[in-house]
């Protein structure tokens, strides 16, 4: 567990994915922030807003098992020291099938300890985005300071 | 204009939400960062990247007129120094009739002299969400010291 927090906004968007795809419902739950002020958003969910809203739709998300497998494309990141914002796409393979992209707006805070997930909104994708410069959005954005 | 930046993220917000009711382009433009570090997602649309993508997109929603009426409602802040991120609803009035709402995540962000908007992520809302407790989210939350 890290009660304390991840060390890096990057690692607990690892744990964050990796509990997704391992349904391991401690785990995500160990990524978000513990007080009460998350927010979560599932594609065409409803806007879950603090701990037992939001632990109640990961649990029944996740009670089907490993089923997801996910790649991350195109993150930027908007970081200060207190809130790193990333922006993505979830590309999403079940049972060997490609799916529709999902968008996310990711929001890890840092307690003074170490990192949390405060915000997940995620949304359907109609396809991979335009770019002004793609290539400009590939890697992350500036650190901010 | 503001070319320098609102004198806050709640300013900023309040001339993004007005420029849309009065279709006005350039208003909504000059809520935006000016720097190409922007992204916007429009309901079930594709993820915009940069002022080029991000203004086209607005230039075309902007072209019927006036047409929209927005009330905010919910909306929870997450405030440092120098990012602001509000999750809102939007529920918003075409020709008199009241339209499913829109959960809004907006971002905004101090340059050293002032706030623009960085992300709009609008997706659509089932319903009004669930909290563990309404009362505590209508206002908005900590800012974060």
């Amino acid at each position: 567990m890290m009660a304390a927090g991840f060390p890096s906004a990057q690692a607990a968007e690892a744990a964050f994915y990796a509990a997704f795809e391992n349904a391991d419902y401690v785990a995500m739950m160990a990524v978000w922030s513990p007080d009460n002020d998350i927010e979560c958003i599932h594609p065409l969910g409803e806007r879950l807003m603090g701990t037992k809203a939001v632990g109640n739709s990961w649990r029944r998300m996740l009670s089907g098992g490993k089923r997801m497998r996910f790649s991350l494309t195109h993150t930027k990141r908007f970081q200060t020291d207190q809130l790193s914002i990333h922006i993505l796409y979830e590309n999403i393979i079940i049972a060997g099938r490609q799916q529709p992209p999902v968008i996310a707006t990711n929001i890890y805070r840092f307690n003074g300890h170490g990192w949390h997930m405060i915000l997940h909104h995620a949304s359907p994708a109609t396809d991979i985005g335009k770019a002004d410069d793609m290539e400009d959005t590939v890697t992350a954005g500036p650190v901010i300071h």
